[in-house]
């Protein structure tokens, strides 16, 4: 009797469900790029001198349902406690139908950022909602669709004040009643740019001597100020008045824009967003109709189509880091579109009446509690408030703090004597007896009335969220089916390729997604005492070491938000390195000119002169040009920022070399870990000689795009800058660049799942198959399309740049035309004219299936036979199907009056037949858009007329 | 200072989220029905004399959250233990991927059975792949799309083998090593229908005082027994050969039908469904090619539309209760739809090779445990097994059972001095090596080799799952995809109302579904010891309590896991009672003519004669006609079986008098709960004069349809009655309908959820409100269709029949044109020809919106318009959007030679533009399908051949 050997291991995570191509694929697609298996190709793609030393070996890697006992296992050592800190963090109640939904559902968290906007109009019409609902509750006329938090929120106004302001002074006032993170992050930001930052009393605030001011509304500590004094010193002095404030607050209180405030800034998550401990979260930012301009983030906008049909798209791009490079002030890129998409269906959820609702009962319970400590004659500050009040309790802060835990409760410690506590929807009646309790009092919640404690003139008098869409019908079935209609609106990875060049975006598995939405992980306040998280530190200490061997660093911080934040981050630490060593005059950053974009805007923001490096025609940094411009700054050499693999999809084989030349003048090493797809378990920047690097979380390590952030850059260091990496926000020390310590840490669990279920053989076989799978398309598509920069042995890295450009002028296609007859196909179009002009550049990553890079190169290929149709004069030049691409259904219904069939139109290679996707909207006109700016919620009017 | 009232509750989930209609839709709907207020309307619509006299008062319903925070301190009085016990549940793993793409996805759960072919594609080719595999992995031709559970498909097994044997032997023979659940439930079913159970050694079996034998395989005490030789014996009678086996033993063991098995049956529980105390789970049954008739459940077959091109749906419907009636043999009507999809899914996600990796390594796992054993010298139980032993301890055995608790691990008493363990797919060495500890043993995994104890005969020689369904590519990434298409070609509750007359699609909320994951409720296994499942008692106990305010009766059994199982159950329950008491004799149950089809199915199951009672012009029962047939059978009168209110939608003021008469003759009231979501807080059956009813928890009580099952049928009853209703299937009381104690238990959290958060008040409103949306449909319909009976106010109670009968004979059109037509205007038909032939039963539930119910009127006018259109010989007999309907894109792609415009066919009122729904496939042929009937995936090159 013979039995099969049981060398399958069904639960092999890595090869069975996260690498696309299976062994029988793969073997197709040797013989396709003749060679005789994976290691020969990455023989001749990896140059030897960069392959690291010792291969990854981080143990058995654990299938899903070990991960996921590990994970509960770590996930218990949290300690869900009621949190009533406040401080910008609140309890809240994610309606259920949105967690799953949404929060759940691949088809929203899976999804790109809207940058092609005729495949994104159903998370675009969720953001105008989100935007729509800033603008109402500020009062101000433009909002953005969502910022990284509140603190950088904050930091982005104060420096969005500095290029809007009419006066020459360089000082900035903050409130002392912000929130403690906030001001250290502007503090932060504000350093490098030689703003002066003021704390002070509003009521002592200096117009003069001003460019701008921020106030917290509510204060940190509970006061609720007229800030309209303020505004109008501030607008006589030329300068600009910021509100940072509460939007749960603003549903009862009177809005920014009615002090007269030029900025709003604030945080969302409150809004149904779980806490996380810290994020993500989405910071909102709203500002009068004449500064948007200056605004930095995404801007959803509404324009019209090819056929003059409403459309939404991403609004004022030029404005953006991408564009403008050194010369933008910000380098913001990243939103937080999940989270904004979730806070804006929370108010759909609601409704004025709801939202207002929920408001009132949150202040009606703090004034119960305050009525009841008042009354056994306890100090309370504010006389009137929101939620938040401040006790003094003299020396027995620390018993009250420590009674409020026994109870299970968390207070907030201010000063060495009071204690600050901040009231939530999540709060009963229970809540508020445990904490007279923790007072020392014994009394019920019924025997104080309610009533209100409001400031006579700041009760709101003006209405919000008018528009229909906040009005519809709420009842869970009709919401269910508005979240379903916009999912289906939009294409994910959940139904396509999506082959961004430089963006990653490969499987987000169920398994790794799951622990997030535990309330372990999620109902932890960022400031909570630090024994009641001792899960999310096993795992990170734990992520942390593997990171590091993974990049060959010693010390990591999990604090910024995003990619950008984590170059700034970077930055920053030399920087304060340099300037520990007494070298702090060093402000030069060499920077290739095929750089991200964010890259010289983050150089910028730590106050640094960005020094342009020469490319050569194989797209590679100009070794000479490098060498001479870090000699001729060799005294002031702060920094180089590198990419590797190049941004052109290359293994330099001078990367040591580069980094050499730099650290021989004094320099830091900064690699951009973008590209760290390629690299994991092949190679190192540490190794190559990188003294810190950011790496994507969201690209490499699986965390998901969520149709346009949350994001998370973490950045490793060499051990020499590890004392110099961002502080808590909260320890005093200088240089945090986000509100809570580690970012977005409800993040984290995914990243380190992917690890831990991926073994070290496993993310070394994902980069290697990654490198497979871009030479594959190369391959396929050769003939058709010229692949630009290939590396020595004629291979691309994981990605490779198609070069697009010979066809505007043979036949008048271009690039766009391309990308938008790919989505007739079904495909999301790699990336646009990034980093070269008029390409495309293709990252498949490893998570794709042969079959599916089959139906991108066919699909390629077909659209390549009617670019040759045009230019053989078969065709229209302007009525064909790449110009009147994508067709939506309405084409179909229509006259069709083209010179190619419906079949052609609207069937190429690569659509599916039954499982056709169809665009909602024609092309997209964005000139159109940006010319006639609106980027709320259009009355329904207006879609009535469009669809007639 | 002025403040709003706080009188809005946004967490009031009643009438916030549940019941559709806002209050200023319904002050809009009472407009159009002429009536002051719903109180009016209601007064207008149910009887006086029937209402209750006290409102439904359960305290303070919960708000999401605090439903959540309750089930979860519930839930964790259920203690997870690795459950050893086997006998026919088993640890499984869940793909993530499955979790939460399916099991947690409301575009699965929430879909309707596949009645509706067009808009059922995808799982309906879900249930084919399952289909397919449960062919391939027992060797037989034909499999149905699975039944309830392994023991009533034992029991279905045996009556379908009376159906087919050759011979008039009486008496049925059941292997003493089938599991005692599945003995116990087919001497249930046998006793009233006449058969002999014998239960006995297979080798002492007489096969030729039988008509069927059904074997255990592997034996529920580990035996594999090669059954050949009784097959042979069997036949050679005349007689049925039924092998009731486990499918993940078969993919190592000789499959049954190699050994000449008639019929296979068993559960598929194992294939990544979880354990949830017992249910719900899919059983599945195959046969041979030429029983296939006499086959109970749904099958799915291949068929064509009218295009040609291939297209699923349900085969033979003809052999189903609802068309047989009284000449039924089976009342099976549910099925396991989405607990089949998953385990269909599951064999999808590993292939053959999978499979065989995962049987292969609990085979081994098991060998490796008995060689411990008798290595200590333990007295182990068979030599040669699959994944299940029994070890003979003597006095030791409640010392190793209490050992093994204390080591968190279930093991299975076996008489009394036997221990059983049976290892699956969760076994890890750790908990080998703990098994061992419980009997005294310390040592190491890796000291015993592993290696085969299979019987050498019984080794498979033939391939399984060899169509390419199951050699997809299973990265994850394509897996996800694939669930996504298959999702998106169905029309379910998350898209659009789905106006089922008697099926009572109601909203399943994210609030009650979540619970059913948490692996409190899903990983018990259902013969775990009873203080494991402390939480499901108290949430059993509480559930049955307000069930019994609910419905007026005095005691419920929640074992029934369908509405026809809960029907079945009570007439066990009836008829045992009057044996009880000396009479029985009492045979007859009356049943009106418009009962349900399952009804008279039933009493045939319990041995009772039908006795057909009229209905009058009203749709009501003839009460001469009861009086007159109840006093003809007075002294054979077992039972009435009445629907309430009506099947015909009508609250028959007489209802008290048919009680009535029926007690008067000697006889017990059976209330069919089918139409209890009229009634609830309303109206109590058992005040009517009920003494058993079932509930439909999948209708009324919000437990989704799960595209065709799960169901829940509990059964409520009369003190006197409470002694006689089914036992638990193990304590060996007769009268268990189904294997386990509480039928299917994980999805009660979800129907006691509903309760909790709507409260007394929240249900009753929901009963008043379904009632409003009928009657508003039935007035705006007014004109356009005549609704068939009304009560004597001229209102329909929760439902409404429109007659289209009319246009049969003015048009051509019949009522499946019409059904047809709505899926062009994205909706599921109503109800068709039920309980009138021609006609279309809608019941909008509470659920719906005033917008959506407009949307269905407008559709419905429409329609009307073009059915006037044919009348008026405006527009071809034949070539017209109802002949033609439902429309594709396929149509619009293709050349239009049509008499109305492309806008006119896919366009209709009500459909949405560009959130229009596609059906994948065009009118689907039934008659083709039953003729060339293929229940499993055809080849892909039929598929290529159709798409040409």
């Amino acid at each position: 009797m013979t039995y099969d050997p049981i060398d399958y291991l069904p639960y092999d995570f890595a090869n069975r469900r996260h690498i696309g191509p299976s062994p029988e694929e793969m073997a197709r697609m040797f013989e396709v790029l003749g060679v005789s298996d994976l290691d020969a190709l990455i023989e001749e793609t990896v140059p030897a001198a960069i392959r690291q030393a010792e291969p990854l070996d981080f143990g058995k890697p654990l299938s899903e349902r070990e991960l996921l006992y590990r994970m509960k296992q770590v996930a218990g050592k949290n300690t869900v406690m009621t949190s009533l800190i406040g401080q910008g963090y609140h309890g809240t109640v994610t309606p259920p139908a949105i967690l799953r939904n949404i929060f759940e559902n691949p088809a929203w968290y899976t999804a790109y950022t809207p940058y092609q906007p005729e495949i994104s109009q159903g998370r675009l019409e969720a953001l105008l909602n989100y935007q729509t609902m800033i603008c109402d509750l500020t009062g101000l006329e433009v909002a953005n669709a969502s910022l990284l938090d509140e603190a950088t929120a904050c930091a982005e106004a104060m420096t969005m004040a500095g290029r809007v302001a009419k006066t020459k002074a360089k000082a900035f006032f903050v409130d002392e009643n912000c929130h403690p993170q906030n001001i250290a992050v502007m503090k932060t930001r504000a350093e490098p740019l030689g703003i002066e930052v003021v704390v002070g009393d509003p009521e002592a605030l200096d117009a003069a001597s001003v460019f701008g001011a921020i106030f917290q509304y509510p204060g940190t500590f509970g006061h609720v100020r007229d800030l309209t004094a303020q505004m109008e010193a501030l607008h006589a002095a030329g300068a600009v008045g910021i509100v940072s404030a509460d939007p749960m607050a603003l549903c009862l209180l009177k809005e920014p824009a009615a002090m007269g405030a030029d900025i709003a800034v604030g945080s969302t998550q409150r809004f149904g967003v779980p806490l996380g401990y810290g994020g993500p979260h989405a910071a909102y930012m709203a500002c009068r109709e004449d500064c948007k301009r200056a605004m930095p983030g995404r801007i959803v906008g509404v324009s019209i189509d090819s056929h003059g049909n409403k459309a939404y798209r991403l609004a004022l791009q030029t404005r953006e880091q991408h564009i403008r490079r050194e010369k933008a002030t910000s380098n913001v890129c990243t939103a937080q579109a999940l989270l904004a998409v979730m806070a804006g269906f929370y108010a759909v959820f609601h409704g004025p009446k709801g939202l207002r609702a929920i408001a009132q009962r949150i202040h009606r319970k703090t004034v119960r509690l305050a009525k009841g400590l008042e009354a056994a004659g306890f100090a309370v500050e504010p006389k009137q408030f929101f939620d938040t009040i401040t006790v003094d309790v003299g020396l027995l802060q620390r018993g009250v703090l420590q009674a409020a835990v026994q109870q299970g409760l968390n207070l907030r410690r201010v000063g060495k004597t009071r204690v600050g506590i901040t009231l939530d929807e999540r709060t009963r009646p229970a809540t508020i007896e445990a904490v007279w309790r923790a007072f020392g009092l014994v009394r019920k919640d019924e025997d104080f009335d309610a009533g209100y404690r409001l400031p006579e003139g700041l009760v709101r008098q003006t209405d919000y969220l008018q528009h229909d869409v906040f009005h519809m019908n709420r009842a869970e079935t009709e919401m269910m089916r508005y979240m379903r209609r916009l999912a289906d609106r939009d294409l994910a990875l959940d139904r396509a390729m999506i082959p961004l060049g430089s963006c990653t975006m490969k499987l987000n598995s169920a398994a790794e997604m799951m622990p997030v939405s535990w309330d372990e992980f999620s109902k932890i306040h960022p400031y909570a005492p630090k024994d009641q998280a001792a899960g999310y530190a096993e795992m990170i200490h734990d992520l942390s070491a593997k990171l590091c061997t993974i990049t060959g660093y010693d010390a990591f911080s999990m604090q910024p938000n995003s990619g950008a934040q984590g170059e700034y981050a970077g930055l920053l630490t030399i920087r304060d390195w340099q300037a520990a060593r007494g070298e702090g005059q060093r402000n030069v950053c060499l920077i290739p000119t095929n750089a991200h974009g964010t890259n010289p805007a983050s150089a910028q923001m730590v106050g640094w002169k960005v020094v342009a490096v020469k490319c050569d025609a194989q797209g590679s940094i100009d070794l000479d040009d490098f060498r001479a411009k870090a000699a001729k700054h060799s005294d002031a050499l702060a920094a180089c920022m590198i990419t590797y693999p190049s941004t052109h999809g290359v293994f330099e084989e001078t990367v040591k070399e580069v980094c050499a030349i730099t650290h021989e003048h004094g320099g830091q090493v900064y690699i951009d870990g973008a590209n760290m797809n390629a690299m994991v378990g092949l190679s190192r920047p540490g190794d190559l000689g990188g003294d810190v690097s950011h790496l994507n979380l969201h690209k490499t390590f699986c965390i998901p795009h969520g149709g346009g952030g949350p994001g998370m850059g973490p950045i490793g260091v060499k051990e020499h800058l590890a004392p110099h990496l961002p502080g808590d926000p909260l320890s005093g020390k200088v240089g945090p660049v986000s509100a809570s310590a580690f970012g977005s840490p409800s993040l984290l669990p995914i990243s380190w799942a992917y690890i831990l279920m991926m073994g070290g053989e496993g993310l070394t076989q994902a980069t290697r198959v990654a490198i497979l799978n871009a030479n594959y398309i190369a391959k396929r598509l050769e003939g058709a399309y010229d692949v630009l920069y290939r590396g020595g042995k004629g291979r691309v890295a994981h990605e490779c740049i198609l070069d697009t450009r010979p066809f505007e002028k043979s036949a008048g296609v271009t690039v766009e035309d391309i990308a938008k007859r790919l989505v007739d196909c079904g495909f999301h179009a790699p990336t646009m004219s990034w980093p070269v002009a008029g390409t495309l550049m293709v990252e498949p990553t490893e998570s794709e299936t042969k079959a599916e890079l089959d139906r991108f190169c066919d699909a390629m290929l077909a659209i390549r036979e009617e670019i040759r149709a045009i230019e053989d004069g078969k065709i229209d030049a302007e009525k064909n199907p790449l110009k009147l691409a994508p067709h939506t259904m309405e084409d179909l219904v229509k006259e069709w009056d083209r010179p190619y069939s419906r079949e052609q139109g609207c069937f190429p290679p690569g659509a599916f037949r039954v499982d056709k996707y169809w665009p909602p909207v024609n092309r997209v006109d964005n000139v159109f858009g940006d010319r006639n700016l609106v980027c709320t919620c259009p009355p329904m009017s207006d879609y009535a007329e469009a669809a007639e």
